[in-house]
């Protein structure tokens, strides 16, 4: 039945893309804009002012990949790309040395900036496609820290019905990773569409979804001499990071988290407010402050979920302050432990590794090994396949 | 009483900024980024990347005012402006003829792109301060339009205690610029944090706030010939501005807000939906449409804004199909009708003289003439005016 499915949105697909072999809008670009816009074979075409520049280039996904672009006789640069794979890519354009936004698309927060971002339509993607089914709402709402004294921005998503119903909601909080903020969930990853459409379906249980900003006193830092060898600005070794990231104790946003944020949501929203009905996940940082807060706070969360997560759990009995060190016990605490890893994410190895040694160990966890690498493609499909599986 | 208090803000913002002579952090600068920064004079300096480049230029409130930036012996380009006017400013980096963002500031979108967005603190900031006091929410929201048959997102504001109550509130439907977007009024002028102070102060009664996107259908072109002995790229005539903007229909954004979006919030928000709890306003193009849309739907709306408004109004007898030609009927129907622009504005001169022939012909209306040009600077100061008048 689902393989008929999926052949059919595949059939339809082709057949939509054959039908149209005119360059087509992005969702991505500024309305108006007659730049980017997509091809028939996939490819997206990028067009850019820059009257003096000597060297103009389209860096996609934060520079893993690099077009030269080619000055026009009305002196445009423009590039054509090879057909790019359907889901959302981040790109900047650099003139003479100037990485900067594509004029012609929205941004994204990214990596600590502002950056320009590309959604290449696929078959794969109804999903979070926008229907008309009934919509939920994400709520920009602000609140007092006490432990940092800031009054905070975070983001919440109330399920279809929520304002019209008395009923109350089981309450997933769902991280970032390092670089983003609390606005990526719902602006990469239609942290709303998602369960718009599962609600829709039948397919999930209404509820709460929360973003805080979990870069709170996190300043990680890449090593600061290259390895001998290393070409410059090698990424840092995949350990290192993997390590740092699952070690860091994140005291400012587990303080955050816990003492400030779930009692305002507890308080503000109708939740019910027990560990049974309440999850923590996020997104590689945002995993791996997943299971740090989450093992610490067993008595608050029943469900955790790590998606493409910093971490390199080697040895059950010490990691996590021996919070996994009981089997029996933590696999009658938790209702749900999920991993999931791209088989294409420079996370791969420690990740791959961290569920083999759980599995050693007779940890109980749902592991996904997906295609993909580490971006918010992968991620907002992490999401549809985790949400379904909370608050049973 | 108020005169006190302004000199009190004013000679504590002075001492403040003694106290401060070193260089501070903007709200508008990206987190852990450098620059740009504030010195204690009111100047910016600005520092970007961009190795192989030739000439590099702030341009400041979208190009009006440029400053070439230096190259440093670091590689670096860097400029400090003289002391800038405390508020909301657009900018851009050009490098080498390519204009785009400042990778250490956050984006607003304007002028139909993302824009770096840069914000002066200054002693009159107050009435949009982020206090301790309770806050409204600003959600997001999906809902079906049939005049474009779009799934489309709104933003509704939501006053402080609205979750908590089971009062009904009245409704001020607020319009955005040319070349802006729904966004503009949370992100740029805190339409939030303003009625949340107001409130809070008791100065100004709850309600809910919605903005839609006012370009559907909208497509101003400046005339494609310049004038003769015109500079290029001059900006078109005012008066033409003035008149295309007052004069157009906007048959597809009447449709949105009149046919789908007021239906649609009276039915989802707990709303008192009447005339006499309606109010209808805008900015720029936006004062343009609540003028023709709210004199068109006078049962709708019972107060009217127009914040620097592109009109030009100089018969009341035959302007807006004759809605203004009985001054006793429309000084009955309206409960108010309000008109701002600033001394700087490039639209002064028409909207004074609109204001001139509604004094002739007896049309009451409140005429706020203020300094400052056409900038959301001045656009949140004419909420926090506007506001308190409303729904008594």
């Amino acid at each position: 039945m689902r393989v008929k499915a999926i052949a059919l949105t595949l059939v339809l697909f082709c057949v939509a893309a054959l039908a149209q072999d005119k360059p087509r809008r992005l969702s991505t670009t500024i309305p108006d804009a007659e730049f980017p816009r997509l091809n028939a074979d996939g490819s997206a075409t990028f067009r850019v002012q820059a009257d003096q520049a000597q060297k103009v280039q389209l860096l996609l996904e934060l520079g893993q990949s690099t077009y030269d672009m080619t000055k026009g006789k009305d002196g445009y640069w423009e590039v054509t790309t090879k057909p790019l794979l359907p889901g959302f890519h981040y790109y900047a354009i650099s003139v003479d040395g100037f990485a900067s936004n594509d004029p012609g698309s929205r941004v994204f927060f990214a990596a600590r900036k502002e950056v320009s971002g590309l959604e290449i339509p696929g078959p794969d993607q109804d999903f979070f496609a926008v229907k008309d089914v009934p919509h939920g709402t994400v709520r920009t709402e602000w609140y007092l820290s006490k432990t940092t004294g800031e009054i905070r921005r975070i983001f919440v998503y109330t399920p279809p019905g929520y304002d019209q119903s008395t009923a109350r909601y089981p309450v997933l909080y769902l991280q970032h990773g390092y670089g983003e903020d609390e606005a990526g969930w719902s602006d990469q990853a239609h942290e709303n569409f998602i369960p718009d459409n599962l609600i829709a379906a039948h397919k999930a249980a209404p509820r709460v979804i929360v973003n805080e900003n979990g870069m709170t006193g996190v300043h990680f830092q890449p090593p600061p001499t290259p390895r001998p060898g290393a070409t410059p600005n090698a990424p840092p070794p995949v350990r290192a990071v993997a390590q740092f990231f699952m070690n860091e104790r994140y005291s400012a946003v587990d303080g955050v988290i816990s003492h400030d944020l779930i009692p305002y949501i507890d308080e503000h929203f109708r939740t019910i407010p027990d560990r049974e009905h309440r999850a923590l996940a996020g997104l590689s940082m945002g995993g791996a402050q997943a299971l740090r807060i989450g093992l610490k706070h067993l008595d608050e969360f029943a469900y955790l979920g790590a998606f493409s997560p910093a971490i390199d759990i080697t040895d059950t009995t010490r990691d996590y302050d021996g919070a996994l060190s009981d089997p029996a016990k933590i696999n009658h605490q938790l209702r749900l432990l999920w991993i999931g890893i791209g088989t294409d994410d420079f996370l791969h190895a420690p990740v791959s590794e961290s569920h083999q040694a759980l599995e050693k160990a007779g940890i109980k966890h749902v592991w996904v090994e997906s295609s993909g690498a580490h971006v918010w493609t992968v991620w907002r499909k992490y999401l549809a396949d985790f949400a379904p599986r909370l608050f049973h």
